[in-house]
Order: C-alpha cells, then structure tokens, then sequence
C-alpha cells in the first residue's frame, strides 16, 4: 500500500501545476498531459468504494473517432480508394508490428520515434513507422517485380503529439506505389496525376504541387561546393525554406553547419528559382548547374515529366521548385509534395487554447508528398536485387482536420447513419406489429430502425428521426392496420400519406433514392 | 562481434531439428517457427556482402494480405457492413493501443495473452486484446448512455497461433453492440436476427444460432448442488462440451474439480436439452429449476426473446441450447453462439502438414458469438453508473478461410482490380496518344490502365488484360486516329468494333456497367 498522506501531497503539488498552466493560457497538449498525470494520482488514492482506480483516458497522442468523424473518415476514404481504383490499382495489408530488425536502418534520426513491443519471450517486434518499409519487406519477401498498390493504414511515431493541428502518435497513411522496371517518369507522373485528381476531388481549395529531383539537389550542391559529406546536412537544412526566411537558412548553412558563405550564397540563388519545363531547359544550359552530369539526369527527366503532365492536363498546379527537399534517405529521384494555397484554414481547435498561430498557418499546408526510391527494396533482398518504385503518400489526418472544421462550420448536418425509414406508432401495444414491419423492411434490403421499447411515445419516435437525420417514418395505428395501409411521414415537411402495404417498400425506395 | 563458429555449430544443431520435424511431418506452423529460428542464426552469420543481415517474414502468427485476399476481405466487410448500416448503426474507431490498466481485470486468466508496449518513459500501453473493453471505455469517458455501433479492427493476442485454422496473434473483430436501457429482449433479438442475415447473405452453408443464457447457466449449477465457488470453473468444463464428449466432461468436473457425481449427473441431464420456446416453457415448470428465481428470470426472458425471433422470421435457425456457456466473465444476461452445420468444410491450407484432422473440422464451426454484458460500462464510470449493453462479433477470420477456399475450388477468377479498359496500342510512337486516351477516360471516371512503355508489344498488353480480368482493350493505331475513332476489343470474345472517340466514354460505361 502507498502513503495515502504522500499521495495527497502530490496531488495538491500536481493541482496547482495544472492551475497554473491553465492560467498561463498554456497549449491545451501541455494542460491535458498534466492534467492526466493529476487523475492518475487521485486515480492511486482511489475512490470512496475504491473501485475505479484508473484514469479514463486514451493514450497520449491517440485519439477515439465518434461517428461524426467517423462519417467525414468514410467520405475521404471512398473518395481516396476511388481515385486508386481508377488507377487501377491493388491493395495489400501488413500487420501493424514488424520484426524490429525490418524497421532498423530505414530511418536515420527518426528511428528514436519507434514504439517498441515488449520482449515476453519470442521476437522482438515494433510497431510499424510508415507503409513504405512494410511494403519493400513485402515485395521482397513474396519476390514480386511489379505491381501497383495501395495501402491505407495507420502509422505510430512517439513524436511530440500536436492534436490540434492533426499530428498524431497514432495516424493514417494513405500510400499508393508503383514498382516495377518501366519508361522513364511515366509512373511518377501519374502519381502526380492521382495527388491532382484527389485534391481536386476533395475540394480544399486551390493547391500547388512543388516537384524537385533528389539528382538535381546533389548536383547542385556539388557544383556550389558543398563537401560531399555535407550534402545530407545541408540538404534538411534547406528542407526547412518552407518553414523560416532564408536569411535564417542560411545562418544555419554558414554557422552551424560551416559552409562558406560564397556557398551558401549560390544555394540561395538556386533555391529560389521556380518554373515549368522551361527553368528546367534554362537550367541544363545553366553554366554550372551543366557542369553535374546528375543534375543534367534529373533536368532532363523534369522536362519528360512536364511534357507527359500536359498530356494529363495537370500542369496548371505542377511547380518544378529547386527549394523542394524532402527528408528521407531513401529517395533516389524525383520528388514532391502538395501544399494548400490558402495557409488562412485554421486547424480544428475545441478549446482556445492553442500554440502559436503563425506556426499553425504554415504546418497545414503539407497535404501529399512522395518520390522515387529504386534502392529500398533491394535493401531486403538477400541477393540485392533492386525494384524500382515511385509512390505517393496522400497526408490523411490533415485533410480529416480541415474537413471537420468545413462540417462545423457548415449549416448541413453530418448525418451518421444511412437510416431511410423509422417504423413508429402512436398507439401502444402494437410493439409486434412494427417489429413485423421492420422485418419485411430489412428482408427487402431497406435501411429501417424502430424502437426498443413496447411504447414509446410517437413524440420521442420523430424527435429520434430529426436528431439523425432520418428522413421517413411509417406510422402504424390500428386503422391503418385494418385498412392495410401505412402512413408515411416525411419528416422535413410533415406531410403525412396514406400507403398501400403492398407498395411501401417501393415508395421507401423511390423517396431514398439518392440517400441510400 | 559474436563467435562465427559457435553460430555455425548452433546452424548445424538447427538444422538437424527442422529436418528431423519435416521427416516426421510435423504440423506447418512448428517447422516454421524452427525454420525462423534457422534463418535468424543464418542472418547473424551475415551475408557474403555482410549487406542482408535479416529474416525476411511477418511477426509470429501474424501474415500479409495480398491482393487477391484483399479482394475476399472487401466483399465479406461490405456484405457485413451492409447489414450493420441496414439495421441503422454507427460506427466508431478507437486507437489500436490502450492504457495497460484500462484492459487490467478484464480478461481473467487470458489476460496473459495481452501484448504490452516496451515502456520508452510515459504512459505503459497494451495492444487492444478485443473490442469490446475499448467500447466500454468510450462509453464511459463521453457519458454516453445509448448508442447502436459497430466496429471492425484488428486485435492483438499472444496466442498461440495455428493459421492454417484461421487462428492468428492479429485478427480481426468485427462487432456490432447496443447499449442502452430498452425494454427487454428488444435488441437482443435484433442482435441474432443481424447473425441470421450476414451468415445467410455470405452463403456459408447451413448453420445454427445456439441461444442460452448465464442466469439459466448459474441457476442450474445452484439447483444441482454446485458449490457458489465453483460456479466459474464447472461453467469452463461445460464450455467444453462442443469438443469433448460427455463422459470426459463429466470426468473433469468430479475427478479435477471435486464435484460429487450426482450433481454432475443432474448437470448432464440438463446440459442435453435442445429446443426451442417450448423447452423453456417446459424447464419454467420443472421441478428443480423452477426452485431458482434467477433460472426462472433467464427462461422467461428466453420465452420473450424467441417470441420476437419469430417476428424477426429467424426461429428456424436458432436453438435452445443448456451446453452453451461462452467462457468471458463480463455476461450478465443472454449468451449466444453461431456454428456452421457443414463440419465437413476443412479449412484452407496450403501445405500437407497441419494439425489433426479431427480437431479442425471441429474448430471452423463457431463463427459468431456474444451476448449481455450491463456490468462492464459500470466498470470504468467513476460513479459505477451502469450502461446496459448487448452485442455480437463476428469471427471474421474464420469466415475469410472458407470465402479464400470457395474461391480457389471456384472455376471463377478473382479480380484483384476493377479495370474497365486497358488503352493500348499495336504500333510505336503511340505513347502521347494513349496517354492523352487515358486522360479522357480518367477524367469521365472510367477505371483505366495505361502501360508505362514507350512501345510495348500488343500481346504483351493483351496479356496483362487476360491475367487481370480486364474485360476491354481500347486500342489506338495511325488509322484509327485519322478517322477519329477507336478500337474497341472484347478480350472474352477477341471482337473488336470501331467506335467514334466521341462515343467511347458511353460505350465503356454501357458494356462495363455490371463491373464498376
């Protein structure tokens, strides 16, 4: 047993954190973390029965979807696998745990981020970090040299969760890939072509997708005079033009990272040129920039790839933007990444406590990304062979985010169920006669509920009807019965009409039409 | 660095050991966990490049879906989902990992089988062991006193696996639950009537719903003379009761759990009832039992039930069943269990060597369970507020290993994409062509596919149609495009047609409309 005087004082230590933060106006994350470990202690004291010991909470950066989310969920999924499915592509599924071993090496810095299963006997095993790595196991292990796919899943990362911004420890990936040997930028163009279509889709607004070639950075760097150990470094150095001024990156280039300013300088000039196809033929003549055969590679393959974006009619959105450089080791070409044009959508917030708004503005506006990357599967195969692949992967939690604001903030309602018709009555006893009606509604393949109550009142059968959105109820009372009839209501109007029995699954049907 | 020849010794011993299993043909799931354990050893050994140092397999009992299985699992969630949305559900989701002391005391002796995460500083999680806790917990911390939801998500166990029976460490669950407090038998009755309609609807041959309930259970055990200590454990020996025969069962209880051979008789005779609302009139009459207030509550609740199931039109397939007593501590009230008739349905395997023959035509028969559980809400609200909740999983697993069976006996081919025209072309220099065909058809939402070739042979493209189930190739020559038309080929049939361009998207649409 703990000193029940010991928990006390922590608990009174514990309150006045949470006080204080709250009166600091604090992140909500950094108040509800406190607040958390404040229930725990009260949660050791135990309760007056001491029975309910524990804190009701989800873990730290996971949340519960209600049906309401759950709906928004569904709608951008069909409309995500709709897009995939039109491109014809499969889709596989990998466990959520891998062996740990899979996941080592595969992401540099980040691996510190893994979650860990505990070792109780047997393999150990990590919860998977992104669909990629699965998905390279997966080829290699089943030896399969092509394919296109997609996977929907979730991902978990012990990063610093930012709920209201939509980061999270436990998150979907939306990933669609192309592997095999083909035609140089076909495949990575209609990925770009699939990020167009499925934004467009969505209706977020205006957006711009920046294209860039890993190649091209080298080369750049190269012929800047970055040292070939730095090109790493100073590549996530200037990652970060999307988030700071460019004088900021290149103090960072100069003082931290010591490169010379002369250097720098000319990453400056590079970084902030943006075009089409025609930077990319400036480019190649470009005095220094034509001195790197890599970088001459990956010009020439921007301009294949603009010149079959025309044909897919997508180019009006495709920036070739030599800013763009996007993290991960493993991309060996091109690379991109959507953004939302109107930076002014705010996250979703349920409380007013938020972090900084000038940080939020800008990190909503990542929704895609992706590149080439030939050498990871050949990473898992025992004889090294490699299979090319290029991938999108579609940045989902965002997009839940600024499609549940879109619903608060929109008059119409979220409807959570696809109810067509509740069967209801008036009078009492008639608890058997709905439920025979409702069982030749569903025999009929009509979405139908009733109460489950003997009797209810008629009252509380509509309210239920409004609450969700319901938009028929087929009233029975003992008159309708010995006519054989069934009122049907509409509930948005009232409007009340007498139906043959024979012909009310027909009528549901040609009412719902558009609802079913 | 480790001894290279204590590994190669270790090897060889390893060897010996798989050998010698497949040499007595061992059961599938034991040669593979040694055969693992070889290629760990061989790893640790490393390469001849020393590049490709690891097992390259998914987590014990847990496997990849490919794209075919992929295509079964889709059909079976949308034939169930459709059910659940008829019957007015919703749906939520809840995160995959769950504070450890939010599943501690739920699971009795089972919850050894919970994964628990690696404590990396913080919270210490578990994977979720069903979904059914989750819910309780969501009831609780949102205060929500009724709803109507499903929810399917994978679960975790450390089980021990035996695949080729469709038993695996990630599974998953396929739930639906009303909570709320209703008139009685209402939703209970809904519940088997949702069994009824998804075991019908994905045609799995005959099957049973066994019905029972724990307060008929524990009132039998009280008026035969069980001890109220012993109720628990002669309830698990009776569980038995579809694996072992009687006299076994009966061996158990009075040789290992010291009951006296005239209570285990008296339990037996009742054990062997079967019926229907007639037995439960019969057993409201019984001597003995009509002793026992909370037997006499279970039967007539048992009478009242089956009276709805027969406006439900389900009672031909539902039973009266005294032996059935599901193993889980959190029931209160009804129990119910859904076995397929058809024994004979072997599970797939797709190796020789599996378990014993007989256990396994057994253990495919149970595909759906649940019952009442109005205690386990109660459980996690700070006040012990109740929430009456009733509900059904579907054993999904189970039914996935008789669809992939079905379909492999089947002469039909499963299509792992929705494909409906392929643009092609027999000559070279056509790719612009194609990709500007492919585009049209795209944008008016037709499902289309494109070979990342430049110039790719028409066979070979004829090809990738035939293995995929494509059912038309829209084919694009010098000729063709100077009359403005295109090909159109029905690969069943090898017709093809010349079709104004104009008409094409229409043509498509027409011909492929049962498809898409």
């Amino acid at each position: 047993m703990e000193d029940k005087a010991q928990i006390q004082e922590a608990i009174k230590i514990q309150g006045e954190v949470v006080r204080k933060l709250k009166s600091e106006k604090a992140s909500k994350d950094q108040i509800d973390e406190e607040v958390a470990k404040l229930l725990e202690l009260k949660a050791r004291l135990g309760g007056d029965d001491g029975k309910h010991q524990f804190v009701l909470k989800t873990a730290k950066g996971t949340r519960d979807y209600n049906p309401k989310q759950m709906a928004i969920r569904e709608k951008v999924f069909n409309t995500i696998i709709s897009c995939f499915k039109r491109h014809g592509a499969e889709t596989i599924d990998t466990p959520v745990f891998e062996l740990k071993e899979t996941l080592t090496g595969k992401y540099g810095e980040d691996s510190k981020l893994i979650y860990d299963l505990k070792d109780q006997g047997g393999e150990l095993l990590s919860l998977r970090y992104d669909l990629t790595v699965p998905f390279a196991r997966y080829l290699a292990m089943n030896k399969i040299t092509n394919i296109k796919r997609y996977h929907i899943a979730k991902v978990y990362r012990r990063d610093n969760p930012a709920m209201t911004r939509g980061r999270y420890r436990e998150f979907y990936q939306c990933d669609f890939d192309i592997a095999g040997q083909y035609d140089a930028m076909i495949p990575d163009a209609e990925c770009l072509k699939i990020v167009y279509e499925i934004l467009s889709q969505l209706d977020l607004g205006d957006f711009r997708i920046k294209v860039n070639d890993r190649r091209i950075l080298d080369g750049m760097f190269a012929v800047c005079g970055v040292p070939d150990d730095k090109f790493r470094t100073i590549c996530s150095t200037v990652d970060k033009l999307d988030k700071m001024p460019w004088e900021d990156v290149k103090k960072e280039m100069v003082n931290e990272k010591g490169l010379s300013e002369e250097a720098a300088d000319q990453i400056g000039e590079y970084v902030s040129m943006q075009g089409g196809m025609d930077l990319a033929e400036r480019l190649l003549q470009d005095q220094k920039m034509s001195q790197s055969k890599q970088a001459c590679a990956g010009l020439s393959d921007i301009k294949l790839l603009f010149s079959y974006l025309q044909l897919f009619q997508v180019t009006d959105k495709v920036v070739f933007d030599l800013s763009l450089a996007r993290g991960l080791d493993y991309y060996t070409g091109i690379i991109y990444e959507a953004v939302l044009s109107q930076a002014g959508v705010a996250p979703v917030s349920t409380e007013a406590q938020n972090g900084p708004p000038g940080e939020e503005s800008v990190s909503v506006g990542s929704v895609a990304g992706g590149g080439r990357y030939d050498g990871l599967v050949g990473m898992f195969d025992p004889k090294g062979r490699k299979v090319p692949c290029v991938g999108v992967s579609i940045g989902i939690e965002r997009i839940f985010s600024i499609m549940e604001q879109k619903a608060e903030a929109s008059a119409e309602k979220v409807r959570t169920t696809e109810v067509q018709v509740m069967v209801a009555s008036a009078q009492k006893n008639l608890l058997e006669e709905r439920l025979k009606l409702v069982t030749e509604l569903w025999n009929a393949g009509i979405k139908a509920e009733v109460m489950y109550k003997k009797n209810p009142k008629l009252l509380s059968q509509l309210q239920h009807c409004e609450e969700s959105g319901i938009p028929l109820v087929a009233i029975l009372g003992e008159q309708e019965l010995k006519d054989g009839v069934v009122k049907l209501r509409v509930v948005a109007t009232r409007e009340e009409v007498d139906i043959c029995r024979a012909d009310l699954i027909e009528e549901v049907r040609r009412r719902t039409s558009d609802a079913s």
